[in-house]
C-alpha cells in the first residue's frame, strides 16, 4: 500500500485552504498514520486569481468541478463548496457515480440528500464520509460508528452550534441581550451576516439528523426535527436560570421512543435549561459537545471546536486517512437498506420539568389567571420567580418552573392562556435537562 | 462477510462476564454494525464451578487457556486474566504467535510488554487491540488513531484513574482526609484492598505510557514515566486550592519536548492544581477524561466511565467489532519498527506555576527561612496562605503559589530547605495546570 491516495478539492474557501495547509504541514505524519502518502492532485474553485495564502501551483486547476469525477488521477473528491443543492450536490452525485469516494463537511446537503448519496456510494463501491459535518473537529461520527459500536445508544444530545453557544455564554457572562451579543458575534466573525441558519437552530437540526441516524441505525429524517432557536431568549431568562442553578444552552436531542409500540424517532433542537453540575453546562464559547448514552458504556462526552478552518480540516483529513487505510464502511454505519424506518415520535407523553417565562403587565389578577391555567392543565408548579421592578412600559418578567410532568400539560396551559390580556407576549417554554 | 467472527474469552471475572452479557444482549446490533455475527465459541477460567450469573453452557470450556490459541474455532482471544506477567502474558504471546488476534484490557501487561506483543502480532498478521486498557469505556485510543489522525498531537493529558478521582473529589465535597475517604472507597468497591497501584499513580502511569506512544508515534517507555500519587494530599491542600480557584486532580501528562534538540518524551503522573474553569476540573467521581491537543484540531476532550464491567466490556467489544470489519491496523497506530525512539525529557527547564505546601512549627523565623530559600533559588512568590490556627502539636500548614518559572528553581528551593528545623515534614510540590 505505498501507492499515494490522490485527492481533489472542490471549493477553496477557508475550509478548503485549511485542508491544503493541513495536508502540506502534516504530510509525513499523515503518510505514517495512513500507511501511504496522501497527495492533492487537482483543485477547483470559482475564482482562479484570488490570493488564498497557499501555493496551489503544484495542483492541476480545473474550472469545471464535474471534471474531477472523471480524472484518472483522483481517488477522493473533497466537496467544500457548500449549500444543500446546486453545485455541491452536483459534484457529490457525479463523483460518487463515477466511483470516487466523497468527503464533505456539508451538513445541509447531507441532511437533505444523505440517503441518496449513501446509496450511490454503496452501488459504486465508494466511501461517503462526513466527520466534519456533525461537530467540526470533534470525532463524534467516528466515536459512534467505532468507539461506541458495541452499545445500543439510548440517547444522543449536545451542543451542536458554536454560534448559539457563543451567544448564550456571552449573554451569561455580560448580562447583555440577544441582539447586542449577536451584533458583536457578527463583528467578530462568530456569526454570519444572515444568522438565521445558526440562531434559529436549523444548522443544529441538520447535524442532529445525521447523529440520530448513525446512533440509532434509523433512516435519516431531517424534516421531522422539531426546531426552535435562541432568538427569543432574554437576558432576564439567563439571570433567572442562574438563580435556579441552571444555564441555558441550545441542545439537539434525539432518542428512540417506544411508548407508542413500534420504535419512533424523537428529534428536538431547542434551548434547554442545563443544571450547572452537568458537563454541558461548562461548555462555553464556540465549543461543541456531544453526549452519547449507551446501554453498556453509560455516558460518553466528546468535546472540542465545532467550527473553524483548522478543526474542520482535521476532521476532513481524518476521513481521508480512513479511506487511505481502506476503511470504507457504509456512510451511516450500516447499508441504507438496513436502516430502520422510524416515524417521528410524539412528545406529549414525555415527562420533564419545564421553565415557562411570561411577560405580563404589573397589575392584580395576572398571577391568579396564570396559576389557574396551570392547575386546569394539571401542571404542578415547583417554583416561581419574579425579579426586579416593572420596566418603563409596566412589563414584568415572571418565570415558573414546573415539577416533572407530561409535556402535554404545559402545551395545554399555554393554549389556555393564548390570547389572554394577562400576557403581553407569547410565553417562552424551555425544557429542563435532567442531570 | 457473513462468516461469524469467533471469540474465545480467557478470564471470567467481572469484566469477562460483562463481555459475555454484552455480546449476548446486543448480538443483533453488533452483527449489523460489524457486518457479520460475533460469536463466543470457547471460554477459560480457573474455576469452572463458580456461579458467574451468566449461562456459559453454549461455549466450549477449556481448562488450559493456552489451548485457545490452537483451536480451529477461535479467531480472536480476549485476555481478561490480568497481571503484567504470568498466565496473562503467556496467553497473549501464544495467541498472537498462532495468528489469533488479541483483545485485552490489561494495561500493566501492555506497559511492560506492549512492543514485544505488537511485533508478534505484526509478524503473524494478527491484530492487537486494547481500547479498554487506557480509559475504560472511553474510546480514546480510537479517538487518537482515527479521529485525531490528521494532527501532530502537541500534548495529551488527563484523569486516568477513577479511584484517585473518586477520592480527591470526595475529599473536596466532604472535607475528609485521604485515609478516611480511601477506607470508604474500599468499602464501596471503588478501591482495591491493596490500593497501591491506584493511589500511587502506577495504574495511571501504565495508561499514560500507552497514550503517549499512540499520540506521538514514540516507542512505549513505561519505565521513564515520572510518577507521584495522591497519598500525600491533605484535606488542607484541597481547601487551600479551592480558596485559590483550583481543584486537585491526579493528572497524567505527556508531550514531546524539543528544548534539548532532538525530540524527547515527557511523561508525568502527579497531582496537579487545575483551574476551576478547566474542563478537567468538573470531572468528579470515578470518571476519566482525556484532553488531546492537536496542531489543527485544537483541544479535544473525551470523557466517560474509566472502569466498571459495562464500560470496559463496551471497549473490548468495540475492538472486536473493528476486527470483524477487517480493521487490523498496527497496535500503536504504526508498525513498531517505525515508532521513534525518544529519550526521556528533562524537566528542570519546564516553566510552570507551582503550589508548595510546608508543614511548619508555629514560631518566629520560619517564614523568613522559607522565603529566603525561595529568593536564593530564584523562585518568585505570587501568594502565600496560612489558614487556621496551629493544631494540638503546634503544627501549621503554609502554602505558597509561585509565579511561572522553571521547575529547577522549585527543586532547588526544596533542596535548600532539606533537613531544616523549620520543616516538620518534607514539602509537597504540585504543578498548576495552565488554563
Amino acid at each position: 500500500m505505498t501507492e499515494p491516495l490522490k485527492i481533489a478539492l472542490a471549493g477553496l474557501g477557508t475550509v478548503g485552504t485549511g485542508v491544503v495547509r493541513l495536508i502540506e504541514t502534516n504530510a509525513q505524519l499523515i503518510a505514517r498514520r495512513a500507511r501511504r502518502p496522501v497527495q492533492i492532485t487537482a483543485v477547483s474553485a470559482r475564482d482562479r486569481t484570488k490570493d488564498r495564502g497557499v501555493d496551489l501551483s503544484a495542483y492541476a486547476w480545473v474550472d469545471d468541478p464535474a471534471e474531477l469525477a472523471t480524472r484518472e488521477d483522483v481517488d477522493v473528491v473533497v466537496e467544500m463548496v457548500g449549500g444543500s443543492d446546486g453545485p455541491a450536490l452536483a459534484i457529490a452525485r457525479t463523483a460518487l457515480a463515477h466511483g470516487k469516494s466523497l468527503v464533505t463537511a456539508n451538513k445541509a446537503m447531507l441532511a437533505h440528500h444523505g440517503l441518496e448519496l449513501a446509496e450511490t456510494a454503496e452501488k459504486a463501491g465508494a466511501a461517503l464520509k462526513f466527520e466534519a459535518a456533525v461537530a467540526g473537529g470533534i470525532p463524534v461520527v467516528n466515536g459512534l460508528i467505532d468507539g461506541a459500536a458495541a452499545n445500543a445508544v439510548e440517547r444522543v444530545y449536545g451542543i451542536l452550534n458554536g454560534t448559539c453557544n457563543y451567544i448564550l455564554s456571552t449573554m451569561e457572562d455580560t448580562g447583555a441581550d440577544f441582539g447586542d451579543v449577536l451584533a458583536d458575534a457578527q463583528r467578530l466573525g462568530y456569526a454570519e451576516a444572515d444568522p438565521t441558519f445558526d440562531v434559529e437552530g436549523i444548522d443544529a437540526a441538520h447535524k442532529l439528523s445525521l447523529l440520530a441516524s448513525i446512533a440509532f441505525g434509523a433512516r435519516l429524517d431531517f424534516d421531522a426535527v422539531e426546531c426552535v432557536g435562541i432568538s427569543q431568549v432574554k437576558a432576564a431568562d439567563i439571570a433567572q436560570a442562574q438563580d435556579l442553578g441552571y444555564v441555558i444552552r441550545l441542545i439537539g436531542m434525539s432518542e428512540v421512543d417506544t411508548a407508542e409500540g413500534s420504535p419512533r424517532l424523537f428529534q428536538r433542537v431547542r434551548p434547554f435549561l442545563v443544571p450547572t453540575g452537568h458537563p454541558l453546562a461548562n461548555v462555553d464559547g464556540p465549543t461543541n459537545a456531544i453526549v452519547a448514552e449507551g446501554n453498556f458504556v453509560g455516558r460518553l462526552l466528546f468535546q472540542g471546536a465545532g467550527a473553524g478552518d483548522g478543526p474542520t480540516a482535521s476532521a476532513v483529513v481524518a476521513d481521508i486517512i480512513d479511506i487511505a487505510r481502506g476503511e470504507k464502511g457504509p456512510a451511516f454505519a450500516m447499508p441504507v437498506a438496513e436502516l430502520e424506518v422510524m416515524e417521528p415520535a410524539a412528545s406529549g407523553h414525555r415527562v420533564s420539568s419545564f421553565y415557562i417565562r411570561f411577560t405580563v403587565p404589573d397589575r392584580p389578577g395576572v398571577l391568579a389567571e396564570i396559576t389557574a391555567a396551570m392547575r386546569d392543565a394539571g401542571v404542578s408548579i415547583e417554583s416561581m420567580i419574579q425579579k426586579g421592578d416593572p420596566d418603563q412600559d409596566g412589563e414584568v418578567i415572571l418565570a415558573i418552573v414546573t415539577h416533572p410532568g407530561p409535556e402535554s400539560g404545559v402545551v395545554e396551559a399555554v393554549r389556555i392562556l393564548d390570547g389572554s390580556a394577562s400576557l403581553i407576549a407569547p410565553p417562552l417554554v424551555m425544557q429542563i435537562l435532567g442531570s
